[in-house]
């Protein structure tokens, strides 16, 4: 990258950064948790998205910003779930950042909320630099894709709290090797927690409801 | 996007355009076609070329060059057909540029040559604005992804002059929509070649290397 573009980037990130921990703390004020989704195109946020708000809607009040360059399928799809939902459309930009976000909650009382997902763009190198103010970030890695995705996108998985397998249904047919995907996520990430899911046939989704009401109420423990 | 960003964006992207215009022309004098190969990540980039590279390296020059962010590990595999190849490591860059290609190929003989590769780094956004010289870009979806990606990533399958669908041998499994998505992609980009394709059984791979060897000869045509 050329000198002028690195000191720009910069900028820019610090300017992000700053807005991010503004959000944090009025997220933290409202007894707020929220939850970021990151992964490649087509990895699932949606389809885990869509059976997680079903799960927890019951039980807590939940909503979600979803971000993509153009349509609002995705606002379309999670609103069926009867819970807010509002559709972040980028343009060309290949990321969410922490203004986006705070606009797209301009008219929300956030107290009325206890949990928020925010599903970034689908892009596993670009999101992985912008704070958006979440207290969980949530890195999506589908059976599908291959073992090796943590080596060769080390950033995004070295900034995540959470690393989801997902399409587990589909592991068998595509030959994936568990071990050796969870050993490679834990190469650039030791120590993170791994769950295994599939939103089609509900396995691992026991697990992954249950962290986030922990998170919940860690949240609201420290507001 | 502020307008210091875009104001330095545009100038990065009139450099690029400039260099990739002298690669293009340092290509056709050379007799070398070159096709570029983009997606999201997992999308099976590398498993199409591991195929193409074997399936053509008897009767043409091949060569390859692979982009990613970290490892060497898609070049040692495609390293395995016997032809040669190169990594390029872009570290937190999330696309290759046409600077990055040139110096790559700095101490290439391009005249021993007839088809050279360029395997992008996995991103569905940002690859879209650098042209690289190529004379084919091809964007590849896998039937894992969704019918829905070209509608949500319209700039990339817009740029390019070819859609391969991968992993068809997956298609049954995942209900993959097959008219569905190609109704999708010549939404956004009208008339476009698409070519359906599985690595692991070879469906599609006739068609695939037929229209290469096409391409090899038309630039020998024009050079």
């Amino acid at each position: 990258m050329s000198p002028r573009i690195v000191e720009v980037r910069e900028g820019i990130l610090k300017k992000n950064d700053a807005l991010a921990g503004e959000l944090r703390t009025r997220f933290r004020q409202a007894g707020l948790s929220v939850v970021s989704l990151v992964s490649s195109p087509g990895a699932g946020k949606t389809a885990l998205l869509e059976r997680t708000l079903a799960g927890l809607r019951a039980t807590d009040r939940v909503a979600a910003l979803v971000g993509d360059l153009a349509t609002d399928r995705d606002a379309q799809r999670l609103g069926r779930a009867g819970v807010p939902v509002r559709q972040i459309t980028t343009g060309t930009v290949c990321h969410l950042d922490a203004e986006m976000v705070a606009r797209a909650l301009d008219d929300w009382r956030l107290a009325d909320l206890d949990l928020l997902f925010i599903e970034n763009v689908g892009n596993l190198v670009c999101p992985a630099s912008y704070d958006l103010g979440e207290s969980l970030r949530v890195v999506l890695m589908s059976v599908t894709e291959g073992e090796d995705k943590p080596l060769k996108y080390p950033t995004i998985f070295n900034s995540a709290d959470l690393a989801v397998i997902t399409k587990c249904d589909l592991a068998a047919a595509v030959e994936f090797r568990r071990a050796e995907a969870e050993a490679n996520v834990r190469l650039v990430r030791p120590g993170i927690e791994i769950l295994a899911t599939s939103a089609r046939t509900g396995e691992g989704f026991d697990a992954w409801l249950d962290r986030l009401r922990r998170l919940r109420g860690a949240g609201q423990g420290t507001s």
